[in-house]
């Protein structure tokens, strides 16, 4: 998937990842519908049933929190590690995650937590050069790669099991 | 391939692939030799024979540096695109490799180009969260996938050529 994504509405896409089945209320904005790389890369991140391993610098996408808001509603395990210079910057969409109870660790050292990677279900790897902005989507050219072959995604799988652990609250060194 | 990377001496490397089958001149300085992370992607950047095609956000590493401009010597045609911004920060290697004779394009947006891939031959595709900086391969986490499947590599080889085109100081509209 190549960025810049022309802007979109993902109300449908949304909602009805929501509410399956249930009839969907026309949303009103302006915006097209239809098919760009930010909707394929939701569509992607609907289609966790079990486990979304998240390990994203700079995370301030509204629509991609929804996603990640409704996958934890829908019970899938959320875990979401993060950068701890960038999960404080105005627009974080970090603070608000937590709230809604979804576990989140994040660096403590000087250099960034510069990943930009998700695990869907322990099976897919989505990764590139694309922080979850609303700038990188809109205005960069970015680059995501969706791999479900087992030999690329379980280095993944192991790098973040091993950030998860470092980043434990209860490993702590101050 | 993970960073960060331990700092490395690639004297030795850099050097048999400048001056191939010379005895090598041991370098005095007091960095441990062997595999890094680093060490493998230069070894992979120097596996190049015919074309290195480059879009790297920013690009300050002075080791990756001599990697590009080596190959280029070597009669390898190396192209590579850059972000505008980012170019001209302090310590960046583009002028320099641009005033080797290589040939650089960059954006003209206000987007960033935020890739950070190179295609060697137009067939392995190096790409990731990493940009090409010390500070990134000592410091950060990161992560470089490579990958030779002709299916992942197509569409960034079409994508290179798109932004190259695109590039273009001919098609400049101011």
């Amino acid at each position: 998937l190549f960025f810049p994504s022309r802007p979109c509405c993902l109300e449908a896409l949304l909602n009805e990842a929501a509410a399956p089945g249930e009839p969907a209320r026309p949303c009103p904005c302006p915006l097209p519908r239809g098919d760009t790389s930010l909707s394929r890369l939701v569509r992607r991140l609907l289609s966790a049933r079990r486990s979304l391993d998240l390990c994203i610098f700079s995370f301030s996408c509204p629509q991609l929190a929804r996603a990640v808001h409704l996958l934890h509603r829908r019970g899938v395990r959320v875990r979401l590690v993060t950068d701890a210079q960038y999960m404080g910057l105005h627009g974080s969409q970090i603070g608000r995650l937590r709230h809604a109870g979804i576990q989140v660790r994040h660096d403590q050292h000087s250099g960034y937590m510069h990943h930009k990677f998700a695990i869907v279900d322990q099976r897919m790897l989505i990764t590139g050069s694309l922080n979850w902005t609303t700038q990188a989507i809109q205005s960069n050219r970015e680059n995501v790669l969706v791999v479900d072959d087992a030999e690329c995604v379980k280095p993944f799988l192991d790098e973040f099991e091993r950030i998860w652990e470092e980043y434990n609250p209860a490993n702590y060194s101050f």
